[in-house]
Order: structure tokens, then C-alpha cells, then sequence
């Protein structure tokens, strides 16, 4: 393989699309599987994955969550039991319909989601007031067959995600929740994989299906589209009662119970390498980086050999032991050249170069990934110069993207101008709308831009974009993956 | 809920079938769902499983190994590319024939294990000895449909498990690659769930279909019957030749692979339960429970309970500063003796009451789940107290089953008392054998019993117990799960 193929061969500003998919193979996040919609998680992607777990986990836990693991196959009345639900994900679902060699007396689906197979188990778990809260999260896979051409974390048969299943004896308990996971994802999104959100209620159209009300947060991708980024639903009543999740409360009554669920799943590594990446591959925020540092030796003669990799060893340590996480890459069968190139298509956020000048001044050469810039730090304080620079990656990274979201934010005050923003510099568009469906489906066919939400403090100042009554609420058009 | 409900009904003695299920469901480790065969792990048994994970995991990683993720469905072709592969599993796999409203053009089986989806990217992905070793492990769940009636954890028509894959440039490293994740299995499961485990290879008949040779960890469980703890094979070129696994070697020449693939399964929490459990129910090893240490308040009148709740506090405050997993258990609305009852059902290694008498005697009282022992110790010293219980618990379960794995293994001189000794007393049979699958057949149709391992150091010393030829070497029988 020559450098060239090694690296990324087209401009992100020339072919966004053809350039995310190579940095995707290139960077060796993940790779297409024969069967048409699959892919694999790479170790360096599922790394990725494996970060924005141990992050959340850590705060699902702290607010009381527990982990569980439910089957993966849903017996086909199960899934019929609450009918909006049937409805939405029935055309997606991959049937199963035999075992071996004989055919099932009940055809299963491969789970879609698992509310259904979920709530099953729920209603017979759940008794009394003093079973709930039930707070559940899962860590798994979802299957939803992808008709369109496959785009890895973003349009695939298969995702990793979690999802969280609560149960509570009061709407206003499942309100609470709602918003407290939504904080958390906000604050995973923004603070580690440092992209900015708006976040706000879905219109009743995009709801979840057999949800009261679903809350989202979503991001705007450079190409002007927006991504969903996570959703929080208050599923009110809807699925208890199909399902028979009943409660005897304080009062000694019978209740039907509150659910929420909500998720999170792989197209945050999309929305990561979409936000951040630049011409030479992946841009990893250092919160979220596997590798946050390289070290690469810099030799030509075999002599200052030891010296480097002495000094490159004592760098290593040091840094680990601040909890920084490093790679010493000694491959021998390398240039360092080329090291350089591979590093930067991962997008590790640090390199350190060493070499017999440095060795000579007693210095490391910085070169950071975001901006390119390079810089000398003394050997004594290693550890202070690496962790401040981490820290400015992370903002510079947040601050960027804020920048490109703002920029990327217009209003309309007419349908044609929506239409005409939508089209010519895609992004957010923010709009009047009175509340119709009608009007919601006028814009989507259009200009193809759906209401990605309704902002939580949105207060209606004028007249519908579309019809032109009076306005319910502001708005957030895009157009959306 | 009466107490009666809470417990479990049957003695171990007398009923070791119906006490494993009513210890798994009232323990809350697992239920049946509505589809046959498949189980949910509750919380309580998922938090098991993420220990083992956890342990396992840092063992891996320090071994060079890394994590990643694959399709859950495998096209049908892949699956046949290996024909014994593809014969052993297609009894049980299940068949996905439909995507929403249309008939696939390719069948697809949900994975029964990932040997046939992995090679296929490997092929693509191994080109040079500098790719090599590839050291990838997977934490997924596979499906193999059960017929027979299903036992948590042991029978179940999915399971959560780990499977790893490797490929390197040589049969040498393969096998110590094979040998490597045995010791890493060994010392889990000895060390950790306190199970002793026997170990060697299979026979022939009892490999791993496709492999070259299979290793594994034998236990014996108290009801006579042996369990396969976890396997790991050595696949020599099986997989590599058909699935085009090459590699281009320093010398410059074309090479195909050599592969390892091996496991672990949620069948371990099935040996833990099997293994410690007794009347009142689990019995969890310290290093294994998510709960080590249970505080219970002991008061009845009101006076007292803050002064008893402040001492809990302290308590529990001192010990998580000692890296103790403490539940502190402040419930109103159960008795204490209730919480006894509920804590030794869930198998907590160690109760600690505290009542009024306790506060002015400055003590703690110490309830240890395996021998029922009670204990006070001075408030001074609380934390290295339990600390030092903790791990003599450990070391006496483990010291118990040691004892009973050493009972329960004989040997045979002949065919009857082989059969005599399966029959009457379970157990591991150590007996001769001439390597013959006919002598091998003849044992298991006359006492239903396998070969379950061929020690490492096996070395023969007389006749074949079954044809009376000389023996090739000394192999344990039993009858397994």
C-alpha cells in the first residue's frame, strides 16, 4: 500500500459523502459486511463506542440505573399488542420463520426495539408501589432492514445503542426522568464528543411511535444537514395499558403505571467524524480519544536509537501515570513519515515527536491534530504542557462547531424563504408554525425539511410560515439523515 | 409476598433440579420469556455477568487483545463455506427469510457463533505478516434454538458470551495463544467464581466442529453431572483455506493463517449458583458480588434510628473508601427480618447488623452468608475486619468445592465399574482408553457418560477399560449438562 492509499483522496468540501466514507474504511472504524446493510466495528471505531459507554454507564448509574440484558427475538404478538408500534417498525423488521430444519409455530421478529418484549416481563415484575421506580438499561444491537444504500453509523441494518426502560407511578416522576437523561446526553455530546445541540420536543408527526411526547437533541452536520443525536420519550400510559403494567399504589388502588424509554446509539461516532473531520482523515476529541497522545521516534542512524526510545519510554510512563492515554508507536517496519500520516487519519488528538536534536535540547516537539501547529515543551513538565493542550483540543473543537452551528442557524419569515434557505444553504432554518400537520407536510414536500424540534422554551411572536394564522410555536426546520 | 414466597421451597437434596430453577428466579438473577427457550437477565444476574466481563476484559487487554463487533446475521453461503462447520450448526440455527414485506433473496441465520462472518472480513483484512497476530474478542449474544426444555443459563435458546478470534503466522503461536486464554479462563473461574476446574484437551469426537483441537475446563457440579466451563481451540488452517486467509510472509511467499477461536459463557453464573448455592439459596464468592457487604438497621423503636442510621452511614463511608461493594439496605417498609431473609436468598457474603445494643457496645455484628457464623467486631478496625472475612469466604468456597471435586472423582478399572460408578455415584471416572471413537461410543451408550477431558500430562498405564487393547491415555468420563 502506498501512502497515498493510505490516507483519504478526496476533499471533504468536494464530496462530503465519498469523503466520510473513506475516513470511515480508512481510519479503520468499521467495514462493509457481505450481507447488504451490515457492517463490522473495527476495534479503533468500537473503542469509540466503548468511550461513550463507560461515560454514560457511569452516569446511568449514578443515577440509580441498572443494566439488563432482554432476548433479542419478539414473538409476533408481542409486537402486534400495542398497534401504533406494529404499525411504525413492521415494515423494517427481519422475520424470522424457522429453526433448524422446522418451521415456527410463531413467527419471531428480530428485535426492531424492545419495548414490546420488554414490557412483558414488566408487567409480571411489577406489583406494588414499593417495585418501582423500575430503572433498566440496555446495551445491544437493533435491527431495522435498510432499504436505501448503506451509510456506516448512519443508514445500517444493524446498530449498537443502548436503551433505557423506566417504569414510575406518576407522569410527573416520568416528566423528571425525561429531562434528567436528556441532560446527561447533552452533556456526554457536548462536553465529550464536544458538538454543540439545540434541544427541544418533537412535533406530534415525528414523535415516537406510542409515545405522549418524545424530546430530542439535535446537531447540524457541515454539509447543512441535521442529525438526531439522542431522544428521550415520556410514553405516558400507552404501552401499560396494552400490556398490563399495573401497580397497587399507596392508596391501596389499582394503577396503571408511567413509562419512559430512551437512546443513544452508534451514529454519535457518524455525528463525530462528520463534525470534527478535516481533508487528512478523523479529528478524535481528546475526551473521546482511545489514543489521546503518540509518540513517534525520529532516527535515521541506529546509534541515538536506545536514547530515544529511552526517552520516549519515560515520556510514556509519566504521562500514564497522570491518566493520560498513550501509544508508543515503535514499529520499526515503518518511517516515521509514514506514522505521521496513519496518525492523523485516526485522528489521534497529540503526536510527540522525538528525535536526537530533542534529546540534545532536552525538549519534545507537540504537533496537535486539529490546527497542525507545532511546538516545543521543556522534558521537565511534560505532563502540564500535554494535559493543557488536551484540554485546549477539547474547546477549540466545541468552539468550532458552536461557530459552524450558529453560522448555520437562519430564520424565515415566509414559506419561500424557508424553501429558498433550506435549498441554497441547507442548515437550521427557525420559522413560525401554527401547529398543523398540514402545513408541517407542505414544507417536507417543498423542500424536503422536517420540524427536528420544537425548542423547549419556544413562544410563537407572529404568524405561520405556511398558512399564515397565528403562530403556536417557533420552530427548527432542516432538512435530516 | 409472604416470607414463604420470598424463600426458596425445596432443599438442594432433595430436589437439585427445581432448587437451581427457584434459586435463578426468586433471586432474581433471570425469567423465562414468553418465546420458548429464551430467557431476561434481571439486573441482579446481569451485574454477575458484567463482573465476569470486567475481569475477563482487563485480562484480554493486557494480553494485546482488543474489542470489536459483527452482524448479528450471517447469509447463508458464509455459513456453508465450512462444511462441518455448517453441518453441526444447521440442526439449530434460526433462519431469517423475510425483511418487512419481502422474501430475502438470500437466506440469513441469526449468528449460533461468528467463526464464519469474522473470516470473511479477515480475509480482506489480513495481506502482510505485519498485520499479524490479529487478537480480536467479541462480547455478544448467539443464538442456537433449544429443543429441549430450557434451564437458565445452562439450556437457553440465546446466550450472552464472549467469543475471541485470532490469526497469527504460525501453528507454534497459535498454540500458545490456545494455551495463553486457557490459563486466563483458569485462573476466573478458579480464582474469582471459586470453581475448581480440571483441564485438558478433547477427544476428537468432542471437538469443536472445524477445529484442530479443542482445550477446555471441565468442573464437576454436586449433582454428579460435569460442566463445560469454556473452550479454546486451536484452528490450525480449517477456517483460513476456505475463507482465503493469507498472508505474505518475510520470506516473500504466500502463507494462509492459523487461527484460534475460544469462549465463555453466562453458563458460569449456572456453575456459581450450582456450585455455592445451599437451602436459603446463592451464595455469591466475595470477589464476584456486586453486593459484598449488606448493612441491615436493627431498631424498633424510633428513638434510635438515626443514631443507627448515622452509624450505617459511617460504615458503609469507611468501607467503600477501602474498595468494599456495601449496600446499605434503609428500607422502611420491610422488617429486618425480612431483609435477612431477602439478602441470603440474593446469596450477599456478608451481613452487618446494627441495632441499639451495637451502638453503645461499640460494635458491629458480623453474619457470614456461608457458614451462618456471627461474629462482633470493635467499631475500630471495621474496615481490615471484613476485609479479612471477605477473603477467607472466599478461600473457603473454593476449599469446599475443591473437597468435593476430589470426592467426586474416581476411577475405573473396567467397563462395569465404570458404568457402575456413572450410574450410582456421578462424578468424574478416571479411566484407560485406547483413542478408539468406537470404545468412546460403547461408554456413552452403556452409561450415558462422554470423554470430557484428556489431561495435559495424560500418560497411559494399562489396557482400554472398553476393549482391553492397550491404552493410548488416562481420560476422565462423566455425564454432563
Amino acid at each position: 500500500m502506498s501512502r497515498k492509499d493510505l490516507g483519504v483522496s478526496v476533499k471533504r468540501s468536494d464530496d462530503f459523502s465519498e469523503w466520510y466514507t473513506q475516513v470511515v474504511l480508512k481510519a479503520e472504524l468499521a467495514d462493509y459486511a457481505a450481507a447488504k446493510g451490515f457492517i463490522a466495528l473495527r476495534p479503533y471505531g468500537y473503542a469509540i463506542w466503548d468511550q461513550i459507554r463507560q461515560v454514560l454507564d457511569e452516569r446511568f448509574r449514578a443515577t440509580g440505573h441498572v443494566n439488563a440484558y432482554f432476548p433479542t427475538l419478539i414473538p409476533e404478538s408481542l409486537l402486534r399488542r400495542e398497534a401504533e408500534h406494529f404499525e411504525g417498525f413492521t415494515p423494517e423488521v427481519f422475520w424470522v420463520t424457522r429453526a433448524g430444519n422446522n418451521d415456527l409455530s410463531e413467527k419471531l421478529v428480530v428485535r426492531p426495539t424492545s419495548e414490546t418484549i420488554i414490557y412483558d416481563f414488566y408487567a409480571r415484575w411489577v406489583r406494588s408501589w414499593r417495585d418501582l421506580p423500575v430503572l433498566i438499561n440496555l446495551w445491544n444491537s437493533v435491527l431495522r432492514a435498510e432499504i436505501k444504500s448503506t451509510k456506516p453509523f448512519l443508514r445500517t441494518s444493524e446498530f449498537l445503542w443502548q436503551e433505557g426502560h423506566t417504569v414510575h407511578v406518576s407522569k410527573e416522576e416520568a416528566d423528571d426522568e425525561v429531562m434528567r437523561i436528556l441532560e446527561i446526553y447533552r452533556e456526554i455530546i457536548e462536553e465529550y464528543l464536544a458538538i454543540p445541540t439545540l434541544r427541544g420536543t418533537k412535533s406530534d408527526k415525528e414523535k415516537f411511535v406510542g409515545a405522549l411526547y418524545t424530546t430530542t437533541l439535535e446537531s447540524m452536520m457541515p454539509d447543512g444537514r441535521a442529525l438526531q443525536m439522542g431522544t428521550s420519550h415520556n410514553l405516558g400510559q400507552n404501552f401499560s395499558k396494552p400490556f398490563g403494567i399495573k401497580f397497587l399504589g399507596k392508596d391501596e388502588k389499582e394503577h396503571y403505571a408511567w413509562q419512559t424509554s430512551w437512546g443513544v446509539s452508534w451514529r454519535l461516532i457518524g455525528a463525530l467524524i462528520m463534525t470534527h473531520g478535516d481533508d487528512k482523515g478523523l479529528v478524535m476529541p481528546p475526551r473521546m480519544a482511545s489514543i489521546q497522545v503518540v509518540f513517534v521516534p525520529v532516527y535515521y542512524k541506529d546509534d541515538v536509537k536506545n536514547a530515544v526510545m529511552q526517552r520516549i519510554k519515560e515520556g510514556t510512563d509519566r504521562l500514564r501515570k497522570q491518566g493520560v492515554r498513550v501509544h508508543m508507536d515503535d514499529r520499526e517496519e515503518y518511517t516515521p513519515g509514514w506514522k505521521y500520516h496513519e496518525w492523523e487519519l485516526k485522528g489521534v488528538p497529540l503526536r510527540i515527536e522525538v528525535g536526537p536534536r530533542d534529546l540534545e535540547k532536552d525538549q519534545f516537539m507537540l504537533v496537535r491534530r486539529d490546527t497542525g501547529e507545532r511546538k516545543t515543551v521543556p522534558n521537565q513538565g511534560l505532563e502540564e504542557s500535554v494535559k493543557s493542550i488536551l484540554e485546549s483540543i477539547q474547546k477549540a473543537l466545541f468552539d468550532k462547531a458552536s461557530a459552524t452551528l450558529k453560522e448555520m442557524t437562519r430564520s424565515a419569515k415566509s414559506k419561500e424563504e424557508l424553501k429558498k434557505t433550506i435549498e441554497e444553504k441547507g442548515g437550521f432554518v427557525e420559522a413560525q408554525w401554527c401547529g398543523s400537520r398540514e402545513c408541517e407536510e407542505k414544507v417536507k414536500t417543498d423542500s424536503g425539511a422536517d420540524i427536528r424540534l420544537i425548542p423547549f422554551d419556544s413562544q410563537a411572536s407572529g404568524l405561520c410560515v405556511v398558512c399564515g394564522n397565528p403562530a403556536s410555536s417557533t420552530v427548527y426546520f432542516a432538512r435530516a439523515y
